[in-house]
């Protein structure tokens, strides 16, 4: 038997681009003479189509997605993910469900039971969990179907679920398990995934066919990854990250487990490429192609920039630098060596013009203060509705350069470095954008050195450093960290061995900025804790700040 | 047996300010005879904690909270919602209980077991249901307790849930109910709450004591109207909205019910209400007392003007008119106008100056092209700009004056006039915006009747009028209406005779705008489905767009 796994970028709400590019790939695995071919969770319609899910206009399309499926079903069988109506009045209105489609009917469905309701996942919102467990068979053989999440909660060892759909399966002894999934990306994922479906084998001695969803869906990130495992626990197959393909597997060959190729990973290698499937889908998907990115001559803008590069292509990457009075000449400099190494078009716009006419016009309101945030934000906000400007005019979408750090402390003027449309490096520490930086640099000097190397700086008054009012980036990162990626608290982390009032005083700074974060473009998710939809915090509080 | 009803405003995670408040009010129910004092839902934390929920050290204060709580409970018995830990692997970790508190000790415990996992509601993400349901009993009584939603699947007929813990409670003949809440205000809500006492008053044959939190979290308000049912159906007492209180009621009295008292009800007074509840809770919660309104002439900016000088005293409001050339005379008169009428201090900055300056700095980039959006935005983003300074100098909040016809249709510039800490009118249609202005001016003109009589305008190129770009408002609001919040899709919509064309361009401005809508400040709920965290939709998707 030969089985096709076909990880695919859909476009949420696009049925009719969904199902010609699905009968696209059925015909590519009929014509390789694939018996069964498997697509990802709720393909037709992409994944998460989120409220979209709650209009039974959107419902009525996906279930004719599954009619042009039947009709392209001869000789071929086909599993694809797509949301299903629960026929009983109680409980949710829909199923996520796995069909089964062969012959030119639907052989079976199998809803998904596990249904994550936590960080950027709300599957709970939508859908009833499926409480019934069946094989099918197909060609002799039993097969267990099941959707992402239904393989995670191996031997009910999860805390989060109570039942194991593969413990019911196993009791009919299927030949194979197929899972449809749309997982998403964030760095160490595809090894957890890995691990977990090892530990399903390991379980159940039975190979796994694991299809799972590429591209991104505006902030996540789908990586794709999708994995074939055989009976022994080799990895038979790990397919490539952050691209579409499809690709052919015998049951035999799986079977016997003789050969093992996976996937080679690194973490920064990972972020770096996941952010560029970020990009490229966020311009493609909206139907954008031009990019417009302040650069100051920092890390950030020039990490964001060198990554658009590589994403959109240089010709499409417009650099603008907006000196101030306060701006170093090397900035300049630095940030002209980098459009030059990058190959992309930049212009010069000052700032100073405007930013004197806004303290002309304010003079009278302003008179007896001292210089402070305000003016310093108006040449941020300067900036931004210059960006803004060339963005409106042109066409451009524009790429916000704030990293992580910076989100979480609340370094950062809203409106002004905070605008744009896409966040490139909101879900990226610091020091990792360091690291990005040296990868990105890894063949040539693209990046120049000096901006990696100098002290980060604003350069919103005279001789002003990050680290005037912020702790160092090692330290700061690191209790970060394990605020938000690891959700400790600050016992837990003072316990740690971190000065108890530098820790204090950064998770204030984090949870009285969420108002910041709440106004900001969305962040492409490339850690396990993003900020965004996957953290969800009340502005108005009174918790540790 | 007397019972009290404290309806109070909690502010999230303040452990500490919560408690020493519900301990101030069982002062007072003690000094009043009060054998029971019914707090609200996780009042200990406030609701919604959100993602709080998900730190042990969050957890750790709430658990300690009810150690204070103890040590009051002598002589009276203290109802109180708090999280609690399921002690179970499986399953969340939390349950949303409510505390029955007497003695010194903790008498009862009873989980939530409906947990509203749609709309702004996002229980299922951190508590487990419950599953067991007992009657407490105190001074020969015996209560049955539930929390918010418990009580709204009526006989098992809301197609959410498969279970009604009153059918089971109701076995064990219940002597009363008791209903902690965390129900949010909308328009209609009260009469809706009112209709699901009643029907559960007419099943059961009980007199239920339902107390609400009342107040303001960012952006979903409270609004309190904690009501006591006799058991013919009677509303014994309906307490009033938005409004901290405590009331007391003889339990022989509320089971004779021979009284009526209910709040008075109209649409507009409520959202008036309603939104200076909000504006004064996001201010007084983040420790703020003034606020800095754009004012063009225009009726959104007036009623805002009007609402905030309401709730923050027109002391504390601040007016800035920002004239353009394409200013008419009458705007300048109109806002000034306004300003006089309301009491609030005004100052005049025109914007001239500064978009010529950013008009030269853009020349050579913008050479050969036409006056469009870029430059219209450009005005829009210098107010915001000016706005911004003055609030970062003197700290004021800016309030946001953009209406949800426009939200809803992307008329607005990001980083311009959708700049702002807080969307006061962003959940009110234009046409509702019609109805509030009116309703401010029921005594006096405050809001000058040019501002309510003339065409709409942006005034961002000459003679604007927002009807050359927009639909007629009452029409847009209309089908926005059936979109939003009746959640119906295009063909439905046509279905009802609108124009096939207009619902199709008005649907797709709405969907190709999520972009917007994400950057923008928190909209104060006064519908039932407000643009924000309880209507999630993707910002890039290709579905009716």
């Amino acid at each position: 038997m030969k089985i096709a796994i076909a990880q695919l970028n859909y476009l949420i709400g696009d049925f009719e681009g969904n199902v010609n590019k699905i009968l696209q790939y059925v015909e590519k695995a009929k014509s390789e003479h694939a018996d069964i071919v498997c697509f990802g969770e709720l393909a037709t319609c992409g994944y998460p189509p989120r409220d979209f899910l709650e209009f039974s206009h959107f419902i009525k399309n996906a279930n004719e997605s599954i009619e042009r499926l039947k009709a392209a079903s001869e000789g071929i069988a086909i599993v694809v993910g797509n949301p299903s109506v629960n026929p009983v009045v109680e409980g949710k209105d829909l199923y996520n469900s796995a069909y089964f489609i062969a012959d030119g009917a639907v052989q079976h469905i199998q809803h998904k039971a596990l249904l994550p309701t936590y960080d950027i996942f709300d599957e709970y919102r939508y859908f009833e969990p499926a409480h019934d467990f069946e094989l099918l068979e197909y060609k002799g053989k039993k097969i267990a179907l099941t959707i992402c999440e239904d393989i995670w909660n191996i031997g009910n060892e999860n805390p989060l679920y109570k039942i194991c759909p593969l413990d019911i399966h196993i009791k009919n002894d299927p030949d194979f398990i197929i899972n449809i999934s749309a997982s998403p990306f964030s760095y160490h994922h595809a090894e957890a995934r890995l691990e977990v479906l090892k530990a399903n084998v390991d379980r159940y001695k039975k190979p796994i066919f694991y299809s799972n969803n590429v591209g991104a869906q505006t902030e996540v990130i789908f990586d794709g990854g999708s994995v074939v495992m055989s009976p022994n626990g080799l990895i038979h197959r790990e397919m490539p990250y952050f691209k579409e393909c499809i690709e052919y597997f015998d049951l035999d060959e799986v079977m016997n487990g003789a050969t093992e190729n996976a996937q080679p990973k690194d973490d920064i290698m990972e972020i770096h490429d996941g952010i560029i499937c970020g990009i490229q889908d966020y311009f493609g998907k909206l139907g954008f192609t031009k990019a417009i990115i302040g650069l100051s001559g920092g890390i950030d803008s020039a990490v964001t920039a060198a990554l658009a590069a590589r994403a959109l292509g240089p010709e499409n990457v417009w650099g603008i630098l907006m000196p101030s009075q306060y701006s170093s000449d090397h900035s300049v400099e630095d940030a002209r060596d980098l459009s030059e190494n990058l190959g992309i078009k930049h212009d010069i716009i000052p700032i100073k013009g405007i930013y004197d006419e806004f303290l002309k016009e304010l003079t009278v309101h302003f008179k007896g203060t001292t210089f402070n945030v305000a003016e310093e934000n108006i040449q941020a906000r300067t900036r931004g509705t210059l960006l803004m400007a060339l963005s409106n005019k042109f066409g451009h979408i524009l790429l916000n350069t704030t990293n992580k750090s910076e989100m979480a402390v609340g370094y950062g003027t809203l409106y002004g470095d905070l605008a744009g449309g896409l966040s490139v490096l909101g879900d990226v520490y610091k020091t990792q954008v360091f690291d990005l930086a040296r990868y990105i640099n890894k063949d040539t000097e693209l990046i120049p050195i000096n901006s990696i190397e100098k002290p980060p700086s604003a350069e919103l008054r005279p001789n002003q450093k990050d680290s005037d009012s912020l702790p160092d980036y090692a330290d700061l990162d690191k209790i970060l960290l394990e605020y938000i990626e690891n959700r400790k608290g600050p016992t837990e982390i003072i316990d740690m061995g971190y000065d108890a009032q530098l820790v204090r005083r950064i998770l204030r700074l984090v949870n009285i900025n969420e108002f910041k974060r709440y106004q900001t473009a969305p962040a492409l998710r490339v850690s396990s804790k993003a900020f965004g939809v996957g953290r969800r915090m009340p502005i108005v509080g009174k918790y540790l700040s």
